[in-house]
């Protein structure tokens, strides 16, 4: 007898059961028809790589978060923990095999050795799109667009997608004489959402003298239409072409596309530090709001610097497919389930079985998923295993229906049967059970 | 100024342009739809498990063919190599969770160090089909079908699923007193497609006297229909309920379904030595042949015995994706290419940008995708744009349409002009174009 090892999987990775992962590649083939049929197009690159390509020359220090190492090939290797530095190194790569303005989405696994305490995996996916070599409205409003459908889709209708603009507040903080503390003063900033306003208040007074920390205060919480929090950042940061004027012209296409209840003006918004360099995007759901933003991006200006002289422009978004799925249960609003299977055939022999088959392939052919009992145990071994997986149907054609060419069909829910149909009508039978 | 790094990839690992990848999602959603309309469900598992899950006990000796290393925490891990292994795991570890016959699909990538010079990858894909819990002709007979079904769904017809049963050739080897050898006269037996009828003759009479080499050889070689072959080896190795019966259910079953054309009944497939027990498969495409076989599997009678004591009889089978991309190829029998994008909109300015995305939002809703170019650039390059994405028709929305509120449609290959047209004939316009 073998020694046993026990099953198991290592932390922060998960094992997913066919309900679960049916309901994942749901979530997936919803977001990928949307970003089909707005022009975006699938690309995909390896998830192992070299470590000076996904973390800069030499590698920098051993970050704990990566999973790096040497390969059998002595190569020092890592594997992707995100779709960002991938597509960047894909741009500089294929440049003449691409076209501008290149629009690709990436439905992909990426590897972080994150803290699992926070409720944070090592393995997820993420959905990320981008359009890239062009840097105008069209493509801000574009992405915006894409957030609204996506969720949409999904079917999720109460959600804002809050959005700003890097330079704007830089701008903001240069006429105060601030500049030089931006770093600091964008992290107290970015707290506003959890800490709130009092506690930012506090912090920014640390930094700066009360009357400026009040007018950064009132920046950030400018409130009311996308309209009037507009007014109110020109009337603090003054105007500009590049950046409330991108805000406003990509306002002015969400109202003309009647998507502006989804939009919220938020001059809070800032999103780290150093790699967006003009409008950024957050999503949050209404009722979930702890769980953070579900969908996020922004506009940079150089994606592949690293290993390209051409600068490549572009701007994109990201949905964190674990976070969504969470928030989809926190509000109840799961995706429609794909239901498991709409028949079972029931087996009464096991000689003959090609007759079974045959029927489950007339089912197969007008539409349904069927599939054959594959063993003639008892019937009601057979009813429970329809039960725990989920099948509507059963369809029973033993020794006499058989004999008189008929088939009963048992809904299995109502717990009602149907008997002494012809094959057609046991598909029309089914057909009204299962759309009922 | 920054260094900049050599944009590059691993030896073995692959990028996949928007057209390569379209088409491998295009052939994965026409296998998955396929499987679950078979009643099989979805799973994923992680691509990185302990290595002691992966490879039994102490992980052996170091596999030079496995990504393994120690990560971060310390713990000794090895990327996936294949379905199977994880997915025995998986079994043990969820069984309670589980109900039996358990049917599930699992398409993912899986990792191994190959020899790149073969032409073999080190990331690919595999999709494995499998169904756990009985020992029976129904369900042998069902992975077959599924075979079948898939290949036919890619469009693709001339095939034949060469099958035989792991436990005759063993019985034949018994009843000629050679069982003893029958390592190396498997071994030899499975060259029989590369190397020809008379090597093999040679070797096995290195092996055994020119009799008994002479009865293998018309043992592996039997031809005719399958009911001759059966016949044939019925006379060879005796007829046994479970071996020869199985494979005759599974035949009658397959002449039932009016697929028998596409099975050949082939003693010479053995499929290695150790994991399977009962009925084995090998898919060729006629014509493609040299690429061997695209789809194989078989019958173990314990998948997760290294995990549990509960021993788990199944049958399954895998498609190699890469592998049936390249056979695709070599057929020029593509699966319909997914057209990039049906409709661009063009630019003509870039103030009031929502007028040229309420249009395109109009044939999305319609049911086409559809894009704007994002800048008015000249028509030209616009033009350039369409023809290198391979978009199918582009609406013309300029100041003169505008004001008389009509478009142009243009059809790109045929470069024909539609003037004038409201939205509702410019939807039936393209519709046209693209059905044509």
């Amino acid at each position: 007898m073998k020694e046993q090892i026990e099953p198991r999987i290592l932390k922060g990775f998960r094992d997913f059961l066919p309900q679960q992962e049916s309901r994942r590649k749901a979530v997936q083939e919803t977001l990928q028809a949307v970003f089909r049929q707005h022009g975006f197009l699938p690309i995909d690159t390896p998830i192992l790589e070299y470590s000076d390509v996904l973390l800069g020359k030499g590698g920098g220090e051993t970050d704990k978060q990566i999973y790096r190492f040497e390969d059998n090939g002595g190569r020092d290797v890592s594997m992707r923990f995100d779709l960002t530095v991938p597509f960047a190194r894909y741009m500089a790569q294929h440049r003449s095999e691409l076209y501008l303005p290149f629009k690709r989405y990436h439905i992909a696994k990426v590897f972080r050795g994150e803290n699992t305490q926070r409720g944070r995996y090592r393995e997820f996916t993420q959905c990320d799109f981008d359009i890239v070599g062009v840097d105008c409205a069209s493509a801000d409003f574009e992405i915006l667009l894409l957030m609204v459908r996506s969720l949409q889709a999904l079917g999720v209708h109460d959600f804002r997608v809050h959005l700003s603009h890097r330079a704007i507040f830089n701008r903001f903080l240069d006429t105060l004489g601030a500049g030089r503390q931006s770093g600091d003063i964008l992290r107290s900033v970015d707290k506003l959402k959890k800490i709130g306003e009092e506690a930012v208040r506090e912090e920014l007074t640390q930094l700066l003298d009360q009357q400026r920390a009040a007018q950064i205060l009132m920046f950030i919480t400018a409130t009311g239409t996308a309209g009037e929090v507009l007014t109110s950042l020109v009337a603090l940061a003054g105007h500009n072409e590049h950046d409330t004027g991108r805000l406003q012209a990509v306002l002015e296409a969400a109202a003309a596309l009647g998507i502006q209840d989804h939009v919220r003006l938020d001059p809070s918004i800032t999103r780290g530090l150093d790699y967006y360099t003009g409008i950024v995007y957050e999503t949050f759901l209404d009722g979930a709001a702890e769980i953070g933003s579900v969908c996020s991006g922004g506009r940079y200006n150089d994606l592949a610097s690293l290993y390209t002289k051409e600068q490549l422009p572009g701007v994109g978004s990201s949905v964190g497919l674990d976070r969504l799925l969470a928030a989809l249960e926190e509000l109840h609003s799961r995706p429609a389930e794909p239901s498991a299977v709409d028949v079972l055939v029931l087996a009464f022999d096991e000689t003959g079985i090609g007759h079974y088959h045959s029927i489950a392939e007339q089912f197969r052919a007008a539409g349904f998923s069927a599939e054959v009992y594959p063993e003639a145990r008892k019937l009601g071994v057979q009813f429970a295993f329809a039960e725990k997986k989920g099948i509507r149907t059963a369809v029973i054609c033993g020794p006499e229906e058989r004999a008189a060419d008929v088939v009963t069909v048992k809904d299995l829910a109502q717990r009602a049967n149907h008997s002494g149909l012809s094959m057609d009508d046991a598909l029309k039978t089914v057909r009204r059970i299962i759309s009922g």
